[in-house]
């Protein structure tokens, strides 16, 4: 599983950071996190293909997170996209996507479902789910986490000979499930190893700390959060609705998480020393955010 | 007056080209041409300020030349611009404005003035005009064109002592206004050699080559025109609405134009080399655009 951020600038755009924008990459399938204006050259230079994205995670409904949709569903039409693609947001996502396709003359080459969401789990799939909940900014906002289920635990072969498991039942029992072996039912704990955890991640930008993103961001591997001003321009950051980085790292020191990455930086900070070191005295585990930052979570063995 | 191109892609961005966007520069004043995704991060790369445009001028409603618009407009608000701007543009840019407003939760700090055009002079002041025309797209598409309005000739102080013209009244002359001194009527014509004519350029682009391009390009400085393709794709440039460079040399050549620049280059053309000969056979004063390419166009003598 890795994480691509694609922009990492706090509303307006700099030399080096662009609009808000964020890749999740697991099995070749991308998910997006908000897709500012400029998300599809930051794909290219990413190399990272468009073509890839099932689903588009909007946070909210400001133009900087979602001036970037346009142009990645026109692009794909070019390119004769035919899979379906999912756009998830609050509501107003489905009267802006209607709104751009009737006004800027698209011809759109696949399906596109918009779903306008809530407060629940809004995917679930065999291996992950995804949750997202309310955070606090001006307008609403959602913060989204991406979590995996546990895997069965690693398959042990001496024990499954011991048992007298035949080789091709042994899929069965890797899946999780019971066999029968003439009357003895062989439960997978007998042959496994224990239960591998999931990766989990949550995605919190353009939000004040609040209750939802630490109770959603419990014990997380990686949490990316809104870290848009030093701690001096806390008065700023109340303003706009946004967090300063020694709020986000208290938040972060908290919900236990393990891994804290900083984002939507103010346009103010060409340099983001202060930044990292105000947050790293509370949270050592933090890092600032900039453009095309990959950072590579492997499978969890324990 | 400095011309400088900000994107110079053919309808998907590449990795050095950005959407479409063009920048004429006069007098510190700004004139965007279309504003294609990304065109306020050109901005910044470009050294250009975005608080220096006064009007934006759309060639059509193709999301890959007004993508960028809802972008410019929320940075300009978030940055408190109070001054006016005009937005010129096909029918239904009304309508596109309008529903950016309306579904990106903007809050404009300016005024915005959205003006649907038709073949006229759309802008006309005292130095220039600024005149558009149909071109021929697969929607409906306009040309413009920049004409400054020649200037009086230059002043030349001998032939006015000799005819006994006093100081005060030689800024007079020098706008080409008649004086009078004692009962005698000085023409400017006596003092000031001849007249300066202006500069002018025509910007035609996604257009096939056409009539109505052909006499509003009728002799200019500078012919910014479509050269998607080369000359074996020439189906593919008439099936898209687009011209190949061949086809947009031998416009130019026509027009009499003194120099020529093609842009909205297709992404399969990185290197341009191919596309440069075979216009230059045609028309040699020919260049392909690229992203910051920056043309200055001196004031004349003559």
């Amino acid at each position: 599983m890795q994480v691509v951020f694609l922009g990492t600038a706090g509303t307006i755009p700099t030399r080096f950071r662009n609009l808000s924008a964020m890749v999740l990459k697991r099995n070749g399938r991308i998910f997006l996190f908000d897709a500012g204006e400029g998300t599809q050259i930051q794909f290219i230079k990413a190399s990272l293909s468009m073509h890839k994205i099932s689903d588009i995670l909007i946070s909210h409904m400001h133009g900087d997170h979602i001036g970037g949709i346009p142009g990645i569903l026109q692009s794909l039409s070019l390119l004769k996209r035919t899979k379906a693609m999912r756009i998830f947001g609050p509501k107003g996502i489905n009267e802006f996507i209607k709104a751009i396709i009737q006004t800027m003359n698209f011809e759109l080459t696949f399906p596109v479902e918009v779903i306008e969401v809530n407060e629940r789990i809004i995917i679930d799939e065999k291996e992950f789910y995804v949750e997202c909940t309310h955070a606090e900014h001006k307008i609403e906002v959602l913060a989204y986490g991406f979590f995996e289920k546990p895997r069965p635990g690693r398959f042990n072969p001496e024990k499954a000979k011991k048992l007298g498991v035949p080789k091709y039942l042994w899929k069965k029992i890797q899946e999780g499930r019971k066999v029968k072996i003439k009357d003895k039912v062989i439960d997978p704990s007998e042959i496994l190893g224990p239960e591998r955890p999931g990766r989990k991640i949550v995605y919190a930008v353009d939000t004040r700390p609040c209750e939802n993103v630490l109770s959603l961001a419990n014990e997380v591997d990686l949490l990316i959060h809104d870290g848009m001003f030093a701690n001096e321009l806390k008065e700023k950051a109340i303003e706009g609705g946004h967090s300063t980085v020694v709020e986000a790292a208290e938040l972060a020191k908290k919900a236990k998480v393990k891994r804290l990455v900083l984002t939507h930086i103010s346009s103010r900070y060409p340099d983001t020393d202060l930044l990292r070191s105000e947050a790293q005295t509370i949270f050592p585990n933090t890092e600032i955010a900039y453009d095309l930052l990959t950072i590579n979570l492997p499978v969890k063995e324990s």
